[in-house]
């Protein structure tokens, strides 16, 4: 009986230019076509100015163009902050003879265009969690609790598109670019927390959007981009349907010391090697970390952004003895506050 | 039988000025005059224009002033970034009528003055080993195997006791003001290993300071600053004759992650609640920890030292589930390079 | 006949804590009771975590205090970019026995506390407005066109304080403390615009701060500290009842080039070496200067006042061939978005 | 009879990527492999980890390969502070019908490839004089009192090319990447004095490359980058048998806020619209300008060439009425220390 089975290829990356690993694995067999998303970190400042993620997509645009493919979601965190370091991880997905065993199943969707007037607003979150859904039926995970990972690359507004929605007599959530990517996330997040069942979407306004951070998804992953107006999923989780060696799990870091609940889920998962562990970090907005004092909201030298990935970073560095982690800042809803999702593959094969 | 205790006291600190907390230790007991050292972490860059440590330590001068002591050393660390929470530590000793029982040992001493043209040499080192010796002898620990920290907080050449140096013919290590805070970390992080036979002062020459990194001391912490002229030491260690329920022991980071190590130590302490926790940290000078690239020393918008406290700060944080925790960076010679030594002290009497 | 006479010294300061210069001053004559302001540019980042400031006024708190003498308005802005170098400014006004002939007068007026719910709002600028007046009469100035340099040190919204006043059952114009800066930044600008006749406080609404940047002052410098509740005033204009060689006029620069404006406003003030010259610079909030792009405010790694003081600052420095130059950031209804008031203060004497 | 006209084209850049509008140019007729240079401006930090500079360098290059054309000299200069503009201007040069008349002349070289044991030494020097000279000789300039502007780009020390070179026996000038970027420019720099007989090539040492600040050119421009071994040059000059509009002079600014000579020089050239100014700024090494302390060297926040480029962009900016200028740091024998050369090119086809 034939089954699906998911690769994830984690491959050291240079500078954001560097490609070169990725084509190796081309030329050494795995198929362009088989590739739906390539999550990267690059050594930018993940801030505004982080050219270093369009430099890499394009770098990877030009790659599958080269190779005849296209269409894979390209989701580019910028920073690599303290010890992490740069690289970039390949989900692809193959059609096998083997037997159905549950395993790591890949789903993705995307959605229609965001109306700038919908766009950070529960509208929003309604197009996400539509999607959420189709992702899951595409990766053939039923069950909400099988999923464990969601990564939603969403629209922002510029200018222009705001001046357009104005023209027409509509109004955008925001009139500032850098806030709408914020509410873009917020919403992206919250619109998987309805499709897992995390939250009811009856019960959500647009209010809540970057304003009730009590509501979260514990698996969800945002971020938010020029380059599209629609929303594109991407949803990893566990299927019955699936084949191969891969696992994933995921843990909520309650803060951004909390490890003991990623080594919890590490060590219930049992033995394996660390294929991919993929976090969001944020500093606490209260200031505080278990009633201590943070200065990361203060510093007007570094962004609190950059602060959160390097130290968070360095917790579970420590903790997986691995400095190849995806760990993206600018986590609203994503997690609880100061919190975050930490989702964890591994490779079973070798135990 | 009359005994020494140690008191080791840490006090949250919401800004480079406030030493209230310090005060308050005061108003409660504890006698100005017995305190031999405070230990801060300040909020500013840890690096040539840090002004929080320069600000604190004249609060803590004038604070001793006003209750009619002085004398005790001041060393101020900057840089918490992550969530490392602004914080001093306050070391003092008492005497008391318990029986000896092995506990923490203080012990200080102070060296005469560094000349401008042995400052970062082997005779700087040489006197620095002489004065961790008297140190010991101070807080009564003969054994170096029960030494687990050195605090040694030393000069730097500024350009007129440069010129003054080379007016009577003589030729300093460096002209640049900035190296010669590394060499006299790097001198004096050798004279610890010196003294505590890490190393041999026979075969250590002046091109070894930071010259060659495979010289160094698991238990050294050197800081430099332009207020003495003298090395000032600050020896913590177990001793027989000193009561109390205070404990210290240390461990070395190997790399950047190398957290393990430090949880084999604190596993073996036994039970006891964290009282400090003092590391230093760096980002390791080849580029790589574990094979991976680092972007640290690549990175000119943020310092290296900077990336390295948030880095290890997150990695000590989430084993120890305290984010108030001195790392220090500059780590020439002490420990490994990339890598670190980890004080621990715990306070054994609630177990 | 006997007049007033104003004093302005300018000295360097080697680091934020270097008040030797004033004390000098001191020594060689100057009475310390007769200063009423002093302006200082630190070498801090003039954000948020710019603890130079602080340190500074403590310093100076300290100095008058040592001299028997306090109560003169102690104003530090942060931030030496570029080739600034850093320096205070004293304000001093003697009695003398000269003939009243035309010359800088010096007025100072504190008003009473802001009520939290106040703050920011259209009654904090009707308080300034009735302070400014004050000062003006303090000082002999009549007429609002003989003022060229108001400066108002403003309170700011502390949690505590925000959250006392809803506990009583009023709300504040924000929740967020940076916010509060600015918007008691500009409401003490608009009220200095009020009292100089620039715009009319009766078409003065609470949305306008912060609001409307068409409204401005072409003559106010406004900052916001924690160490206050109050506003604390200096008005700097020319009396003909004041004697004394110093003479002041004011420009206003359109954008961060308008160098010519200034120039013309130098040339038209004649003869005379230069004393001070007082500036507010700001990232021009169109994004444009002159119809070009500018990238201060997408620069996630250098906030834009610093950008704006380096580069205002190089452009001022140019013109007058000086760098010890206050230019101040943070310029809400401080002049025209993106331009700024500069006051030019010269000594006629050795013409 | 025919001559050569120069064409430079200056061009605004919405991003680092945004080569739109140079395609513009092609559209309106420029012919793509007319184009000898592109100098642009890209706003990252212009220090080690900018991005900017290679991902536009990568778009011209794929710009050029679509229009079939390719070798044109592409020189990026990383930092647009203040309200730098990022743009990128383009040089070209066409053969006409007119009479000579006497305007700006563009001549291109390159040298052999720099052996690793040369680079940054006197006889990278002596292969950038040649190159020099035949640039020279290319644009029909004869007279070195004729050159204007000099621009280099050179090749640095990769950590594989010194190992490579001390495989076989040979020592490289250093061992450090970046700074063998500083000695790489120096020795550009002094090639260029060489060439234009601002310094004797028989009296320079080795050790004067980044040693002696007192030898420099006053027409130099160095950048290196890792992607090239040899050094390509353009040479701006004035000739007699090029004809067209355009016009180049330079002047020396000695200090920081030397705008003086700047505007003397542009005076002398009389009427002219502004086509391009091109400059270097570097922090002063003594850490004074004129005299009073600047704090770029000691600012471990922001590195002392993006001070420098704000600070005297804005010095630039406001003579020019411009904020559309090339102000390139790192400026090694590039004018005298801490000041830099101007180079000026005016369209006078207007007057």
């Amino acid at each position: 009986m034939a089954s699906r089975r998911a690769v994830v290829r984690r491959v050291p990356a240079s500078g954001p230019d560097d490609v070169s690993g990725v084509e190796a694995l081309f030329e050494e067999g795995l198929d362009p076509a088989s590739v739906v998303a390539v999550l990267g970190k690059t050594e930018g400042n993940g801030c505004v100015n982080d050219f270093t993620r369009g430099y890499a997509t394009r770098r990877f645009e030009d790659l599958f163009a080269r190779h005849g493919a296209g269409g894979a979601a390209i989701v580019m965190s910028g920073g690599t902050e303290g010890a992490l370091s740069p690289h970039w991880t390949v989900f692809a997905r193959e059609e096998v003879d083997d037997e159905p065993e549950g395993a790591l199943a890949i789903g993705v969707a995307r959605t229609a265009a965001v109306a700038a007037e919908a766009l950070g607003r529960r509208e929003h979150a309604e197009m996400v969690a539509d999607g959420v859904r189709r992702a899951m039926a595409d990766a053939g995970v039923t069950d909400a609790a099988d999923v464990h990972f969601v990564q939603v690359k969403c629209p922002l507004l510029t200018m222009a598109r705001t001046e357009a929605a104005e023209a027409r007599g509509a109004t955008t959530a925001t009139r500032d670019t850098l806030k709408s990517m914020g509410l873009s996330r917020g919403a992206s997040a919250l619109g998987v927390a309805v499709a897992l069942g995390e939250i009811e979407f009856d019960r959500l306004a647009d209010d809540d959007v970057c304003g009730d951070y009590g509501l979260f998804s514990s698996c969800a992953s945002a971020s938010s981009g020029v380059e599209l107006l629609d929303n594109e999923i991407v949803v990893l989780g566990m299927s019955a349907a699936w084949s191969g060696p891969l696992a994933i799990d995921h843990a909520v870091m309650r803060d951004a010391i909390d490890v003991r609940s990623v080594a919890a889920v590490r060590e219930r998962m049992g033995p394996g090697a660390l294929v991919a562990a993929l976090a969001k970090a944020e500093a606490d907005p209260s200031g505080l970390v278990r009633g201590r004092r943070h200065t990361m909201l203060d510093d007007s030298d570094i962004a609190s952004t950059r602060h959160a990935r390097a130290f968070v970073g360095g917790a579970l560095a420590g903790l997986f003895g691995e400095t190849e982690i995806y760990v993206s800042g600018g986590a609203e809803h994503q997690g609880p506050p100061g919190g975050g999702p930490v989702a964890i593959i591994l490779d079973r094969s070798g135990s």
